[in-house]
């Protein structure tokens, strides 16, 4: 048979679990030609991840399908904490909000990934013609180095062989249990990976048909077990342990007091459990195993069952009974903690997810993560392919990303070793964990798990001080007994003391701000929408003020002007909005300002449709749901100002003043390309 | 052709618009045998009704729809006054918020007619196989009074004719204008019905076919030119003015400030006009035409254009600019206000909506109201066709409804005379209204527009003092100096003081509260689902008082006791909350209270599901929604607590106290059939 002729794409997508859908999200939400493929010819409808964070939640809003995903989760309001008393009885020693207030608009939750699947893939459909490919075995990755420099060529090459029949459930979900319940252990670290034999049984089969893909970019989100990462020789590194532990999805009958709220409960002798509410009545349980087989030795990986997991249950949780009619999927996994070499080869072959970081499922992170690094990558791919911004923009994806899974398995290498330790009785015995240590883990961790807490570096899309420079600095003025912001330092600073309330680095905080042309509140993330623009957020302060309202009309005529950068980097054929929206929010009465006296740049006028009045908004009090008291959240005077710019994926880029547009401008001529 | 074999069906409802389809969602969620049958081979997509109500906003809330559309919709949230000034110009005279604040959780909005449609036919599609049958022409309506007295005959006969060719739009719809905007005069008040026409085509075409459908109930939903009305003889009462309005849908271009707000604009010589801001950039104009022809007349009805429109708006509106390149949709009605001389025969043929009141548009009322009669209606003709409720129970439709809309002309009948007069300039013409009268006639006006201000009277489901007996005492008492409550009345207090936030009569108000076995916090008003079920809202107040423990256990046990209530109108097949559903919030500290320690029927137990978590709730501090204060805000002592019978559409039927479940026992009594 001839080989046939290959066919070309700009980005291939090698997985479609929740970081490859992320990522096609923003790939069809920007027009950029895709192919999404997944070895296995049919969806997983049970287990797998379950939690969700604050962050998740803030980004799927950001596509419109956060409310949705919202009213059908379980909403995690609270955690308490079970241990062992004096008497070795167990005991609600205390309990906390599951979510530190006020660190974002929504709190963490559980819902299925296949229901997260089902709407991401909902969004891909209505945005574009991308289609999950099934039953598509990948076969052989190469890259053209001659190619590589140059931004039109398609130096990626994969073979793929196409199963042609659809619809065949891995044999592996039902297992050699008796029990008939799903299980996940074939996807489990416990398990090998079964690429190479789905690829054996598709060579052999003569129902299947191969092709061949040439790539401007490839993204392997094919999971723990990638055969993406294996092909560029990406290793992972960091450790494995010996603690196996058990995931039970059930549907409880118990008198247990607090099987609704997440929990963590420590036996004195039979092992840790974490009880984890779920949608639809289900409730997840993370049992430590500690069953010894008949000779009082481990019992063995392959005699786990869903009955040895509830009878590690029941005698964690004992005196309090434990069963169930109802269970839904069940699982084991070995604890540990591992981070890829690397996140990409010459910015043209990707690992996003579980490809590139594993770690334990206990703290709900893993879905979250995932799909952040896709939605971190995803519009970078974006612009570089329609030309708007060098390439040299996608070297960030790894260097912010490979930061974050360091501090997954930083965080989770410390909370599961916390975790599986044994309560302390009487004395502290060796891996022994008190109370306090336990809960002090979760407070901590709780801020680094609802995922707000991410801070990007400096770099080229990134624009402040340094921190080893700033603390460089205070560390010398410290010693020296001066002020800090004495010492001339021979660097720009970084204008953070114009809103303190907005980290550079971090993503923008959300307060509600009313529209100035129909007083309609919104929370100010939902003005973010991820559609691939950067922002300008133009805080002007009082405009009441002719000094403030002076200031705005100048920066108004500085942008509006012929070679600003909203001019040089916007294409003439497209509207002036389409790269960057400016996004107004003074701090004067509602009342005391007329929109339309405002500077036209700031509320653009269209010959179809009259003034815009979806880009001015103001801080001030509203009739049904408060006062955002945005000036105040940001730390933003309103007698100086400042402007911030906001990048597609709402992390902050970098911060000046109202007269500096300058730094802005010479911050986007970085790495945006001039535009005809 | 031999006459072919009748079809049965439990409800025939004729007319799939706002009230025919919000009935489907009843009779679809009930499960009862149902027809929908509209005289138009397809939708109509444009134009029509557009405001929302906030009670509106609860009701699809409790089908599970309301978020959708509240996202979708166009929050209205301030009203603005333009007014002539001293010198006849237009001047900005007051604001004011549009929906009372603190009202309802939802606030009143805009959202196009047939988007609404879209959301019902998606629940209704999603709940049952009812569809609607379009094409569908009536053509003769009989009652056969010898059936019906009995519940299980089918009395009324209807005959039809079906259009085969689906698909075809109104041919009036695109009318004689020029312009090919599509028009709603067509369905006009100033047009003629063309249901005779349409039949009268069908008739003489040979691809209809005819059918008989027998059915137990037929509702009427087909609008102000009601066919069904005609049929059973009842007649519009009231009045038709000769003022004449139009209304413009557009997309503006103006200078006018305030266009993104609700305004009524009051030029000195040319007419009124209200803007409406709808979704998608839209506006709605109604405009007062005051236009003349050559010859000095008023412009004739059948000259009536959007070019017309546009003129008498531009005048209006001097001198602020307006055009547009949009238009959606115009229409032009007359002013007048009427309400059928009856809303049913024998309470087996049904008029709802249109079909039974009319009144002029620009208050935002007619396609709320009409969702209202069938949301008072549907859930009374499921459980009468089930067999739970006595066929009386049908009765109170029309005493609760007629009132309502009763209520509706007053207030339109007022509020549109007040709109149409000219503005006061230096003396007090005829028919001249100053600024106050009129901003005083929208305050007023917006506590009975935003819907929840609906007290229903007393009857065999309202259990309260008639208003006239009480107030007969009030005047009695003031009149001899002594207090009301010392006069002996001879008759039952209805304990409206147990619950002084709670009116008996009116939908229950809602304030959050939180589960107590999670945590999560809902809004009172969510856990009221239409689902057909009845509630009792049990309110214990502090359970750390032993007393109201004690009292709590002993109604726990005379709810479950053999002869309760509960077991008596529950079918012995149907799980324990299929009729009526104990939701219990007490005020003690959630903490302080285990689930497992109140009375079982307060949490039902399942051998498949365990113990039932979302029935108890508390009055207690959320971490990130505030507090609720339901207690306080109900007006109920949490040393004193009560019981609230609520009603399936969310109405208030009665209070009693904690003891005095006899009370509930022989309301239920008075309409409810004992179930085996």
């Amino acid at each position: 048979m001839a080989e046939p002729e290959p066919t070309h794409v700009d980005v291939l997508v090698i997985g479609a679990g929740p970081s490859g859908l992320m990522l096609a999200t923003w790939l069809s939400r920007c027009g950029i030609s895709t192919r999404i493929v997944d070895k296995r010819p049919s969806r997983i409808n049970s287990g797998q991840a379950d939690g969700l964070q604050s962050r998740t939640f803030e980004i799927l809003d950001s596509l419109g399908i956060g409310a949705d995903v919202w009213r059908e989760a379980n909403h995690m309001v609270e955690i308490r904490f079970w241990n062992p008393d004096e008497h070795g009885e167990l005991y609600r020693s205390d309990a906390m909000a599951d979510t530190v207030p006020g660190a974002s608009r929504f709190q963490q939750a559980t819902l299925h990934q296949a229901r997260i699947e089902d709407f991401l893939l909902g969004y891909i459909n209505k945005h574009s013609s991308i289609r999950v490919e099934r039953g598509v075995i990948p076969e052989s990755l190469s890259i053209d180095t001659n190619l590589t420099d140059s931004a039109n060529e398609y130096p990626v090459s994969v073979t793929f062989r196409h199963m042609l029949e659809e619809g065949t459930v891995p044999e592996q979900i039902y297992g050699s249990h008796a029990s008939g319940i799903p299980n996940g252990l074939f996807r489990s670290n416990l398990t090998a990976d079964d690429t190479a034999s789905l690829l054996e049984d598709a060579l052999s089969n003569t129902s299947t048909r191969s092709e061949k893909v040439l790539a401007k970019y490839v993204v392997g989100c094919d999971g723990a077990h990638s055969w993406t990462r294996r092909q560029i020789g990406v290793v992972m590194e960091g450790e494995q342990t010996d603690l196996v532990w058990g995931v039970l999805d059930i549907i409880p009958i118990t008198d247990f007091p607090d099987i609704r709220y997440r929990c963590t409960v420590r036996s004195q002798e039979f092992g840790s459990m974490m009880i984890i509410p779920r949608e639809n009545k289900l409730v997840r349980l993370y049992v430590q195993i500690t069953e010894k087989d008949g000779t009082g030795k481990p019992v063995k990986r392959s005699d786990i069952s869903p009955e040895i997991l509830l009878k590690n249950a029941q005698k964690i949780l004992a005196p309090y009974k434990l069963s169930y009619k109802h269970c839904h999927w069940w699982s084991a996994y070995g604890i540990g903690q591992r981070v890829g070499s690397s996140f990409s080869v010459q910015n043209r072959v990707f690992l996003a997810g579980d490809a590139v970081h594993t770690h334990s499922p206990k703290a709900g992170q893993g879905m979250n993560i995932s799909m952040h690094d896709t939605y971190n990558l995803g519009w970078k791919l974006a612009s570089v392919i329609k030309h708007r911004s060098d390439p040299s923009l996608l070297g960030t994806y790894e260097t912010e990303r490979r930061k974050i899974a360091q501090e997954l398995i930083t965080f989770d290498h410390k909370f599961s070793r916390i975790f599986s330790g044994r309560p302390v009785k009487d004395i502290l015995g060796d891996g022994a964990i008190d109370i306090e240590t336990l809960q002090e883990a979760f407070k901590k961790g709780n801020t680094f798990t609802n995922g707000t807490s991410v801070n990007y570096d400096c770099s080229i899309i990134v624009s402040k001080e340094p921190e080893s420079r700033a603390l460089k600095a205070e560390n010398f003025a410290q010693k020296n007994g001066v002020p800090a912001s004495s010492l001339n330092l021979d660097h720009q600073p970084d204008n953070q003391d114009l809103a303190t309330g907005i980290l550079i680095g971090m993503r923008m905080p959300s307060f509600k701000v009313l529209n100035q042309s129909d007083a309609r509140p919104w929370h100010f993330q939902e003005l973010l929408q991820s559609n691939g623009c950067w922002r300008i957020a133009v805080f002007p302060g009082d405009l009441r003020n002719a000094d403030q309202f002076a200031r705005l009309t100048t920066l108004g005529q500085a942008l509006a002007a012929k070679d600003s950068f909203l001019r040089r980097y916007t294409p003439r054929s497209e509207a002036i909005d389409s790269v960057f929206e400016i996004i107004t929010v003074h701090s004067a009465p509602r009342s005391s300002i007329e929109l339309l006296s405002l500077h036209e740049v700031f509320h653009p006028f269209s010959e179809e449709i009259g003034w815009d009045y979806n880009k001015v908004f103001v801080d001030d009090v509203s009739y049904h749901e408060g006062h955002g008291e945005a000036y105040k959240n940001y730390g933003i005077s309103p007698l100086t100002g400042c402007m911030v710019v906001i990048r597609p994926d709402q992390h902050v880029s970098c911060i000046s003043s109202l007269e500096d547009m300058r730094r802005i401008d010479s911050f986007f001529s970085g790495f945006m390309i001039e535009q005809k």
